[in-house]
């Protein structure tokens, strides 16, 4: 098999980390590209000294150029910015070149809905129709002939995969979804803020952006389609004191009483209709939480799933690892069935415990 | 102003030590007495060496014996397990000893609810009438008259300042609230368990009791009191990577649309009414949220409010000292009001930033 | 007793924090004015919300001007860089104001030093002469009639009380003393830096500085007129993932053979002969051994010492709190010396545990 | 290639924990029995559900039975307390299984010494000629011959990796060594305590077993072979509040002057002629310090320089992962060597970054 090659741009943000050490491991794409303006010139084993002696991290970084990137690569990761995103990708896509965006630019189908709550405008609709929502196990079959995938947003793909079998089987009230979700420091990305500092972060918890957080419409877009109508969440965000990892605790009505073997079989029945690619949500055994450890560094989505009679409600609980399935792991998930790979290529990983 | 002496039955615990640590900061109160069968023989500060030095660090543990108690104290604090308290609370109060009680046997004014959810017999029901519930802010009244007081929960605390206005004022459904709730790790105790090991919580995030945990029925005792009929909660627990704090997010259904400034100033006038001990509870600015570590290590419960048109929803977050507030610090500012102290004595204390 | 305003210049980072902490619960001390350029115009419980409702939260913050401090306070502590306090100092101590400055700019005799450890200017030596160093139980008796105090750096004031004992008892070789220290991230300061943000420092640990941290010269001046004689020492730093603490381990040889009864009873001797203020050095009982925690918030420093006669070596462990007794209730303990007040009014403090 | 089976006894600890990890992602070998009293009869993934979905994940745990571990394995890793794994050694070297031990029972040379050091008798003696201590750049030609390989110790692999250039190329004193060495929480076990307790470790930073960890001997003895003469160093212990890692600083007297250039040229020489095996050394370039996090989840060790002209000394800061270089990766790569496999089949890691 030949190598294929990947470019990454954006390397300095902790996706763009992330996609060098999944990259590293990969056993059919090498790193042999990454960009950052700030940082070209240098080794990217010199502001990455984890690399040093991994595939990938005697290259030298250098200042994106699409020319460049399309002549020597097979298929880019864009880990920049939204907004920053949108023009990179059609610079790629005019020269030819399959893409992975990773920012938020082409996830959201109603480019009013992006413009609204990215205050930015969108300066690449015309990009819209062919991007795919990268979701694996929903669709990866347009994934495969896609030439622009959106990947998807952490949070996200934490609340998309653990309603999805309560919203398909049509067993909870869609107007009434309470979703709230705690999610690690690395989400909050890798610029200098004092926010962001070990001392403001460490030993605390807090909530922030409740009911505003921009990941909304990308929820509110992808579970309406599974639910076949639309649908409005409450969707809530809280930070912690974790380096990885998203954890998910859903709220739900359920339209009649069922019990807890009933929902579960009907979740094992839905996962074991649409995993057909990768195997990595994991519906836990009955009277089993997910835990964010137990999905470090990895693709899979842990599912916990709680009946209470007391108050009629089914309670969805979903862990992920924000950078690597919420973010890299997904891209690189996504680079596979483009480029005709086993899904799980380089993505076999086990958890990193303790 | 004569020394008050305090005992302390059960100090090898979180709470236990944080009794200590208050009662050495304390201007009139004085730790004369810790009891431990484990520990008895030793020097307090042996076991604990941050106290070397500090008043009360050189006292000889002892073993517990509710005479000696009697004969040494003016006021006991048990911080024994539930069970073992409601037995000591009984000997001790045979012999006239003021008892703050910081386990949950007397919480509770349902013999048959306490013995349903603590799945124990409740030896000592004579004693449920003449508890009062100590949370200071709404029974400080009844305490200044009661000889034993039944310090709630770490949870309840959270919840109940958290929710006691909008119940109050009769602004949300009573038959819609979700808690979701998220304590540090202190919570859980000082028992020797591997589920409590550092690299068993560092860098990790899980649910856990969902819909039933042993706190459930304290809320809606508490809860029914404030809105005048019986209500029903769904309260859900989180343990968080941190040594103190509990966060709890909660989610309510407006009865009608009020915006932020309106249900702001309910919640203000609320507290100016009911603040006349402590002035701890701090309702936070508009937009702004509690961070657990704002409250460290003292009585502060801060309140945050979120009004979200799109659901019409009114989210209440409130964040507390789970140890602090939630337990010892709780039960000193209830002895000072039973002993007629200032109710913040010993309590105006600055949050350790950071 | 007549309350004494307290100015405080330089108020965004973590000293800065420490002393509004500090000064909220000072029984005659209020914090009346505070400074930052950035942050003009804001109160300061709005940047620190955890000021809310305590003494000096409701202050606004002003751009620093010695004219209005000069005559709004009755001291000023100067928590700015090096460089920038020299010309501040000067100003206010032309206005009579006394002054305690946090910086390294007068901690240093010699001024070459300075010059080439901090690679700046100074522009004030003349006020060199009457500053004051500021270490309460060795030169308390100077700080009394000082108007100027160099508050010692945080690594020094473990390492000088660690070793003070062993050095005036003269039972080491003082050309072979090796410092090991560690310090939590607080030390570094509360700039916007990527070294520094959670993802960086959490759950890792790292080595910095080895041999050419500017805390050198200081340690080797205090120790020299400990010693009586020049000496050097090697001194190397580590980032520790926690939020406060510094922990030196020191290596000492020893010059002949001596059993830990020996050593431990001349460290309580050298103790108690010197410990005339504050009362804040805890010589542990032989065999047990200081931990960050145990001194968290406080101004104790904890020393444990051991003898290892396999290689004839003393090694000397201290710990403190970096920002307290380190920095800035050090600061507060100088203030009340030169004001008159009790050393340790305000900082009768209790560790906070866990 | 046929599947090589693996046994592992002691399933329920740290070490176990990851060699069920790194067996999970190894190309050659698998995990087919794992052995606990205490668990006999769950499913592996039921205990460690972070392996729910993983190779060896669903296999059900036994309690240890030599008959049934040589009977069903081609080679067994010991992940059980020295004392306990002499004993099962010995059992199935007699049934002519490879053993790999991660226990102390086989690694010290002399028996005096080991039984002074870990108060125990040695009731295998006759099985110390055979063992081979298991460091693979050292003596991966005797682990291939061997059929039972005594795996370092975790402190044990950061020093003498750390030091054997130095000692090897004569450079440095040998009667003057100092090891400050610092270990995350995992090194202290799975075992339930109170002292390993989250609120015990977290945000705090102590020494421990000063001068007399267990960890001295071995030390000594492999530095002694390479240095050619018996040695004593000064070896010292701190506990991390992180779940893996060991950075250990080193201090060293050169024996004459030498400047960074020639030392880290002798390093690079060094490691150039013996690292056939692994290539998992990785002597920084000179200025940069090795950071725990750039060596998780790897068998990287990440070694820095520091010539200090003003004491003459050379300090040596290597970095581990504790629980996979330091003990089950290690473990691996020697079972790897014994069974003819490349050394780092299965151990191509790259670390866990943030």
């Amino acid at each position: 098999m030949q190598t294929i090659r990947a470019g990454l741009v954006g390397v300095t943000g902790y996706t763009g980390m992330e996609l060098a050490r999944l990259l590293a491991g990969h056993p059919a794409m090498r790193l042999v590209l990454a960009t950052s303006r700030a940082e070209a010139g240098r080794r990217l084993d010199d502001i990455y000294p984890f690399l040093i002696g991994l595939p990938g991290g005697d290259i030298t970084i250098v200042a994106p150029d699409p020319d460049v990137i399309a002549a020597s690569c097979d298929i880019a990761f864009l880990a920049v910015p939204h907004g920053a995103a949108m023009e990179m990708a059609a610079s790629l896509r005019e020269r030819g070149l399959r893409v992975v965006d990773l920012s938020a630019d082409f996830r959201l189908r109603d480019v009013t809905v992006y413009e609204s709550w990215y205050r930015t405008d969108h300066t690449r609709k015309g990009l819209l129709p062919e991007a795919v929502y990268g979701l694996p196990e929903l669709y990866g079959k347009d994934v495969a002939q896609a030439g622009l995938v959106a990947n998807p947003g952490c949070y996200p793909t934490s609340v998309i995969l653990g309603l999805a079998a309560a919203l398909d089987t049509d067993i909870v009230h869609r107007d009434d979804i309470v979703i709230d979700a705690k999610s690690g420091a690395s989400g909050a990305g890798r610029k200098a803020a004092v926010g962001s500092l070990f001392c403001e972060v460490h030993d605390s918890f807090k909530a922030y952006n409740l009911g505003k957080h921009r990941h909304t419409p990308e929820i509110e877009q992808e579970l309406s389609v599974i639910a076949g109508e639309a649908l409005t969440v409450s969707f809530n965000t809280h930070l912690l004191p974790i380096d990885r990892g998203i954890l998910s605790t859903m709220y739900l009505r359920m339209k009649k009483p069922l019990d807890l073997d009933t929902v579960h079989a009907m979740y094992a029945d839905y996962w074991a209709a649409h995993q057909t690619r990768g195997g990595w949500v994991r519906l836990l055994p009955k009277g089993r939480l997910p835990e964010t450890r137990h999905v470090k560094g990895t693709m899979f989505c842990d599912i916990g799933l709680v009946v209470d009679p007391r108050t009629g409600r089914l309670i969805v609980v979903s862990a992920i690892d924000n950078l690597c399935r919420g973010a890299s792991g997904q891209a690189v998930a996504n680079a596979n069935i483009m480029l005709g790979l086993p899904v799980d290529a380089g993505l076999r990983l086990a958890p990193l415990m303790p």
